[in-house]
């Protein structure tokens, strides 16, 4: 389903996307740190932004922008977060665009933007201005691969993904290049995820489509707790496909949901599985509360335990930590209803520790890949959190940095 | 104020209370791992207990004992925290009480337990039957060192305190012992305290105090936000100082509730700076919210961050992962109102990063205390947390352990 073999992968799949990544010398490293995508064709756009009251200069131009439903571009670069950078901040923002739609042909307004990186640092707007038209004149169905590249931070890998499902008798694509919680240079975790797709689609339903998919996937990672100031995910429709617009509550609408919903969540999990300093990709499935946002509540509580984690880094079946989370999360719950299982063993059940094998857990335990399985007897809610495990490189990564 | 130079500081600075701590065999090093703390004169009791839905064994027998106000003695154990242990742990705990009971000559209902350790394990009541019985037997005035040994697990140190204030002109003496948030075995962190006094109040009275007390305290440290199921501060007031009855709302009253929060914050403080791997100790004051949960959230989400704790591990004044803590805390906030201090130095205001003397600022992060204080500009309210960094060690304690 996903292919991320070849050039015209990512975000440049769908019909009509263009994408671009340069050095435009933002960042120390000297590598690629300026990405444009860009469409010809109109686009409904949809936007989810972080909900950090301290929101950076280019969410806060974002959401002014996103008001009339439309974009062409999208202008982000990596190495300064343009956050905490008040009104030259916000002026280098709105030029950043201006910058962009010049050299695109199109209304500043339809350009988007994203900085990740250093925070309370301004843009260096004569490098960002030589950037975006060395971008500009690079443009090509093969810049996704580049343009990943330039959004990167910390990750140890650009994430992307794309692939394509039959909508009303017509091929509609999608793609997208994504950043994960990497810390920037290394001021703060930023998550970046541009989505393009060549679907027919009314930018008020991919919104009201974005926002929904948005709390059963994004939202559902946990790397360090920690919500940044710049996090963006926009998503870009252009029509390309040829499909009759997609109305709600159609078969159309439906496969249209799972894709969005599939991409989202398959980024969701790279992020968490990228981590930094991860050793360990964990998926936290609650199970038998009333409410999701009980059964989140829980699988948070457990995500973002510092000793559920280290337990995990250090390959320790510690079960106890575990029902511990579970019992501090101020969700109703029951310990002899309670069940815990690493994988398909089940370690806690009846209140007490369960009788197990300790070298098939052993086995789970030695896995990249591990499931806590949890459940609580109260209802018939699930949810499934993205996670992973803090190591001895987390605290280098984010301690041995001198801002 | 503070005493701890002499045999006779800590639980058994106030009259009339005696204390031991004996080896019995529980904890796998050897070493002490059960107190005995007593008082021949009835003592009215108050108690605090972990919030956690998984509430240990003997959290559940104190809570019973509570209800007709009124102690003996607290037998607690370290290495094993009969948590997780359901109807077996539970007639273990009250077995606990009965086997301290009959050595003492008094009700069980009047003695309260106490346990931290591993989890999941039963009490090894042969050994505890031994070694309340040793405990019994050395039981004296100069038994609070030996006690408080018992009870810590991961801790660097006990910690102790005792002082004395005049009430209604007697001499009325505080003492206490605590373990804090170090890892059990290291399955859990526990926090366990228990205060003596031999002031003359009520049980209602002194319950109603320590609840209050507790609020600006002990719930305001932070070490890795997780809460464990055996968590308990207890206090006896056994009188034996001879002042008249203490009734709220008088002068008497206001020096005894001063005595006990400045012991509790104490506590907390040394709990906070001895968490586990810490190397710093880190003061979070918030003022200027509209009210006391605010500022409280505020500092609570800067104190749980990672990055924020790995910064300080680090000695790096980074301002932006503590802004953004702020910015995702939830509480009303505005970025150009709010002033972020390290020390005296201003770090962050007017919604930008502040100019400030690199090397004066590099003094204060290489201090082992550390305030960040943080104006809202948002009301009168104010909250300080008490917290430590995140180190390698930390990582070390809680991932290598095998359970």
């Amino acid at each position: 389903m996903f292919s991320e073999k070849n050039a015209k992968a990512g975000v440049t799949f769908p019909k009509g996307f263009k994408a671009a990544g340069v050095k435009a010398g933002i960042k120390k490293s000297g590598n690629l740190d300026l990405a444009l995508i860009y469409t010809e064709k109109e686009a409904a756009v949809a936007g989810v932004f972080t909900k950090n009251a301290v929101a950076a200069a280019p969410v806060i131009v974002d959401k002014e922008h996103l008001k009339n439903g439309k974009a062409h571009a999208i202008v982000a670069n990596a190495g300064c977060a343009n956050a905490c950078t008040g009104e030259v901040g916000l002026k280098n923002a709105h030029e950043m665009a201006k910058l962009a739609a010049a050299e695109l042909g199109c209304d500043p307004y339809d350009v988007f933007v994203g900085s990740t990186g250093i925070i309370g640092v301004n843009l260096p707007m004569d490098k960002m201005a030589a950037g975006i038209k060395a971008a500009a004149a690079e443009l090509s169905e093969d810049g996704s691969v580049n343009a990943g590249n330039a959004i990167i931070t910390t990750d140890t890998y650009s994430k992307a993904c794309s692939f394509s499902v039959q909508i009303g008798g017509k091929e509609v694509r999608f793609g997208a290049i994504a950043k994960g919680s990497g810390m920037i240079q290394p001021n703060m975790a930023t998550m970046l995820c541009y989505i393009s797709t060549d679907a027919n689609i009314a930018a008020p339903l991919l919104q009201k489509t974005l926002s929904d998919i948005v709390e059963v996937s994004f939202n559902m990672i946990s790397v360090d707790g920690d919500m940044s100031t710049n996090d963006t995910v926009l998503v870009l429709a252009n029509g390309e496909a040829g499909n009759a617009e997609i109305k709600e509550g159609t078969e159309d609408y439906k496969v249209f949901y799972d894709s969005l919903k599939t991409i989202c969540q398959e980024l969701s999990k790279r992020i968490a599985a990228d981590g930094e300093g991860a050793t360990k990709f964990l998926t936290i499935n609650v199970h038998g509360t009333k409410t999701f946002e009980d059964a989140k509540t829980v699988a948070m509580s457990i995500a973002k335990s510092p000793l559920v984690k280290t337990a995990f880094f250090g390959e320790d079946p510690n079960w106890g930590r575990v029902i511990c989370a579970v019992g501090y999360a101020g969700v109703p719950m029951m310990p002899e209803k309670t069940v815990i299982k690493f994988g398909d063993i089940t370690v806690y059940a009846n209140g007490l520790g369960a009788e197990f094998d300790m070298d098939e857990l052993s086995k789970v335990m030695a896995e990249h890949d591990i499931e806590i399985n949890v459940e609580m007897g109260m209802g018939d809610a699930t949810a499934t959190v993205w996670s992973c495990d803090f190591s001895y490189e987390y605290v280098k990564i984010n301690g041995e940095y001198h801002t």
